[in-house]
């Protein structure tokens, strides 16, 4: 993989969340299901938001990706995810995990290890101290920001990644992906991103739509950061103040295409060492 | 009932929404609360969001129409909506039902033949493939989208109000409103709705308000259709894109008035074979 | 305490609130969620949304504030209120309540009175008609809406301010704030705040911000006040209709200034008789 054919791949998927509209099934917290539903919506995918023990399964395993995300946590969901993405990896549905807030109190730390073992996600996508809180044991950031780098979180990345099978997404101001073998750098996003709640969750979704349509989850993961970050630039035009600006990312998801990724794509990419 | 007659009811209602303000009681999704508050507030209604078992009986009963949701269910919301819609009916208050997801699984289509069995409603609102879901057996649709069309839902639509007694409003294109005898079709409305979540809805509470100021079931359903759609004529003004459409929607339902509906209401009005 | 130094605590509040990021932990209804979020990191706050009973007492007890807000009661969140509570108030953390509701429905009232009880509010914001359900019996509200005026609540306010140690903020067209010994007036604001879903809400959050950087709980809830209705005036240039004023809002909550505050402020300060 080059940085020219990951951008292809990248433009590639885009236009076909847009031609297949792939159902992605999401178990997301209660503060962003709305802004992430449309989040998909403007990028051309079909949410479906449902957490019912009593149906995830049938609907995670028809599904195009499920996304499970432990923003909000309770009992009777805990046990819904699982179920979920047990169910979603029977069926060979991929499975996108955003640890929300592990590292900050046990029981996100917990829920997200025991999500890792019975249920083994194709990307995981957290900021670098719930990667952190992962990959070693012990540090933990503060409420759900980050309190580290990315670049301090790379090392716990590439061994989450080596010792779960997924690929493993640390985002932050340049976002760092990578499966054990292989990693991509992703520069593109906007300072405001950080101003409006629930970006990470939108582009945890998104990973979601482009695993749906790619295979190749490294790729997959990586081009869902490219085109989610260069949406957030578009956004960003005119230095909206952030209730203007969330509006506008929604309308840069739907507006962000090929000619855009191509002419504004920041990424590296190598193997890891 | 005349197409002339059933605008003048709209404009009626739409003028008693604003003078009277009524409490609007919603049990409803998460992933819509906070838009549906914000819609049923731009019309001119009074919204209340409440779902404890403890106090929906209270609420219902003098709330001016009850609206019940099942987007995101779970058992402790079943059972409350079930009490609510029965004090709601004791209580001589319209309950409008929207059978989100009806076919797609068992626990969706199975809720909303238990409502409407031991919770009569006076409307219910879904998509083609709820609609068929309910007034036949077996048809599915995929997720919360519909996967058929208003006019394949036709035949099902007015058995399902013959047989429950419940006008039925099947919304997509051009929607469809019988209460078994009589049918309005509503050609309001803009594709943009449908890149957004939580337009059916936001519809559907609509519905609510309209009933709460209008005694004639099919009426105060249509007129809350075309009322609806009109308002989503106005907000595509100038074709934004998603994330502003939504924001325009909202101010669209404070600006929709009796001038906006004479002008642009399309409906026809007939009498069922 | 004179309109003077309010205002200067109020200006230096805020810049202390964009300085040091305070983490607010919100236990707080379902519609606003989102919206809330947005409004604190608008203002430069640090957000975290948690209800979990297994994590609520470690966040809360590490955060700059805890909000509790009981707009949409059930019994396990009930349990984590109390619990949170306690864990902030062992810990010196300043606890906002916003009894949503309460008079509305025994419920809503009973869970305000239990956790007055069992965890002290630093600051209690309700409309007239909730603290009016609060300070005596059996008055209540419809819905969530006030149907008192806040001169009404003035009485009640101050005896529930003597009772419970707490300052009791009301708001409405003027807002009221005491601690049983001190009044404060706000007149600022704006009619369009009324029109969407949350502003109450938000508010309280607001002054759980200002709770975390500022001792004088009774300075601090009327410098809140005051700065979110000056929010709320910027927000309302031009006019806009319901769902452009949300958006502008959130703008106006990042534009607020000191400059804005000491020109637009409209205070009154007394001892209260």
């Amino acid at each position: 993989m080059t940085p020219e054919t990951l951008v292809e791949t990248a433009v590639a998927a885009l236009d076909g969340i847009r031609a297949r509209r792939p159902l992605v099934h999401n178990i997301t917290n209660y503060v962003v299901m709305n802004s992430t539903a449309n989040a998909l919506l403007s990028l051309g995918a079909s949410p479906v938001m449902a957490h019912a023990i009593e149906e995830v399964a049938d609907l995670a395993s028809i599904a195009g990706a499920l996304v499970i995300n432990i923003g909000t946590l309770s009992g009777p969901w805990i046990e819904a995810m699982v179920r979920a993405g047990r169910a979603a990896r029977a069926a060979g549905v991929p499975v996108v995990l955003d640890p929300v807030g592990a590292g900050a109190t046990r029981l996100r730390t917990d829920t997200s290890l025991r999500l890792i073992r019975e249920a083994p996600p194709t990307v995981i996508r957290g900021n670098a101290s719930e990667i952190l809180a992962l990959g070693s044991s012990g540090a933990g950031g503060r409420g759900v920001d980050a309190a580290h780098t990315v670049e301090q979180a790379r090392a716990a990345a590439v061994g989450l990644a080596r010792s779960t099978g997924a690929v493993v997404a640390v985002t932050g101001e340049e976002d760092f992906v990578t499966d054990g073998r292989r990693e991509v750098r992703v520069a593109n996003g906007h300072a405001l991103m950080a101003r409006i709640t629930g970006t990470g969750c939108a582009a945890t979704a998104v990973t979601g739509a482009f695993c749906a349509v790619e295979r190749d989850a490294l790729a997959a993961a990586a081009a869902a950061l490219i085109v989610f970050g260069v949406a957030g630039e578009l956004a960003a035009a005119g230095a909206p103040r952030p209730g203007t600006y969330q509006v506008r990312l929604l309308d840069a998801l739907d507006e962000v295409d090929g000619g855009a990724v191509r002419a504004r794509s920041r990424i590296r990419v190598a193997a890891t060492a």
